[in-house]
C-alpha cells in the first residue's frame, strides 16, 4: 500500500488538498504499483516506450487536511494489450475515511509517438502486465485482464 | 475565450504538459467564466460560500508543448440549484487542434462545510447562475439549467 | 533524515526535476524536522501562529532524475526569537552526490498577520525551538541560536 | 511588463500564494522577456542549448491573494558570455504594492550537458543577449553586461 503525508504546498485557501493533486497522487501510487510488479515506469521508458494518460477522473468524497497521512490503493482495472487502466482509492491512514476514488486509462507509444501493440513489440513486458492484471483480478474477484488482440 | 501560454514548469520529461495541469487549466477557465458572468469565485467566497469540486475528468486527445498557446472554452453544463457542472474544451490557439476535453461538478457549502441550497441561502447568486446557465444553453442548443429544487 | 523519491510530475522537459520543486522539498524536510523536534507545523498553526517564509534561496549543483531517491538534511541555522532560519542539503540517497543546497528564513505572525515575539507570546514554543537550535548547533560545531530579544 | 492573475491552485492554507510559486512566476516573466528580446526559450532549445538555473532566490515582502493581478518586471542583471542572471520585481498591478523581489542565475549547456561558451558556439545568440543586456543596463543606469571571455 502506498502511503504518504500531505504537504503544505498541496493545500489551497479552502484549507484542504487542492483537487488537482489527487491526480498527481494517483500517478505516485501507480508508479509504486508498477515498480512493485516489476515493470517500473523508468524501466518502461528505458525500452523507449511512453505510457501517456488518455483519461483521468476523480470523485472527491471528503477533504484531506495538512498534517494527515493517506494510503492510496492502486489496482489494475483492465489490460487489453493496447490499453491499460487503473483504479485508485485514497483513504485516511488512521481513520480509513474515504477521501477520493478515481481511474486512469493509458496507452503505449513508441519513440515516434505511435501507438504500439505491446504483445508484439515487447512480449516480455506484455506478459508481466498480463500476469499482474490477473493477480489483481483474482484478489478483486473480478476479471481485470481481457485479451482483445 | 480564456487564452494562455504553456509554462515551462508545466511540462514533464515526456516533453509535453503534464496531464494533471489540465485540471488546473479547467479551474482557470472556470474562474474566468464565472468572473465574466458576474459571480467571480472571490465574490462567491466573500459570501462565505465554498464551491468545492465533487468530480473531475479529462480526456487527453493530443499533447500540448512548451511555447504553444491554448484557448480553453468553459461552459455551464448543468445547474440544479444544488450542483453546478461545467464542460471544457482545450484547443491549440493557432491550429485549433483539439488537446483535451473535460468536465467538473461542484456543490456549494456554507462556512461550516454543510451543503446548501443556493436558491434559499443566496437567491441573487442563484438567479445569476441560472441566467448564465440558460444563456450558455441557448448558445449550445441544449438545456443546461434544470430546476430540481 | 528526510528521504523521498522523485515523482514523474516533478520533472520538466529538460528531463530532470524542475528547480521550483526543490523549494517545495525544503518545505517537506523543514516540516519533517519541526515535527521530529516537537513543534510540528500543524501544532504551531494550532496556536494561531503562522510561520511564513521571508527569504528562500537554492544553489543547484546537479540534476535529479525521475526514478532517483534523495535525502534532504534540514538544520536550524539561526533562531533569534523573532526569526528562524534553516539550511538544506539535498543528496542522492545512493551515490550521495550533491544535488542542491539552500536556505530559508521565517518569522512568526499572529492571527492578525502581525509579527510576534515568540518568547513573550509562546514561551514554551520559544524554549523548544531554542533547545532544538542549540542541539543542531552542537552537532554543527557552530552557534545556531543567538538571543537578540 | 508581464502581467498575470493569481490562480486558486496557487494559494495555500495560509490564504495566500505559496512561496514556491514566485519561483515559477520568475520563470514566466523571464520567458516573456527572452521572447520579447528575440531569443525565446523555445528558440534557444531549438539550437540544442539548455539554459538551466544555477541559483534562485526570493525575498517575500507581502502576501499575494487569490483574485489579485500582479505585474512582474524581469531584467537582465548580468551577462558574461558564460552566465546570465536576471532580477525580478513582483508588484500588485492596481496598488503597485511590492510583493516579492528575486534573482536567478543561469548557464548554457550543449545537448551532452556540457557548459558552453555562447560566444563561440552561438555567436548570433550571444550578440543578441549582449545587446539586450546593454539595453536593460542603460535603462537601469547600471552596467548589466560585462565581458569576461
Amino acid at each position: 500500500m502506498y502511503t504518504r503525508t500531505v504537504h503544505y504546498y498541496e493545500t489551497d485557501k479552502m484549507n484542504c488538498v487542492h483537487h488537482s493533486n489527487y491526480i498527481r497522487w494517483f500517478e505516485e501510487a501507480r508508479t509504486f504499483l508498477m515498480e512493485q510488479m516489476g515493470f517500473g515506469y523508468d524501466k518502461v521508458e528505458a525500452l523507449n516506450i511512453l505510457c501517456p494518460v488518455l483519461h483521468a477522473q476523480a470523485e472527491y468524497r471528503s477533504m484531506t487536511r495538512f498534517g494527515e497521512t493517506v494510503e492510496i490503493e492502486a489496482k489494475i482495472l483492465n489490460y487489453t494489450g493496447v490499453k491499460l487502466s487503473f483504479s485508485y482509492t485514497v483513504r485516511d491512514k488512521t481513520t480509513k475515511a474515504l477521501r477520493c476514488t478515481g481511474k486512469t486509462e493509458h496507452c503505449f507509444l513508441n519513440e515516434k509517438g505511435k501507438p504500439i501493440l505491446l504483445r508484439r513489440v515487447q512480449p516480455q513486458l506484455d506478459l508481466r502486465i498480463r500476469a499482474a492484471a490477473e493477480a489483481d483480478s483474482s484478489s478483486n474477484g473480478q476479471p481485470s485482464s481481457e485479451r482483445t488482440c
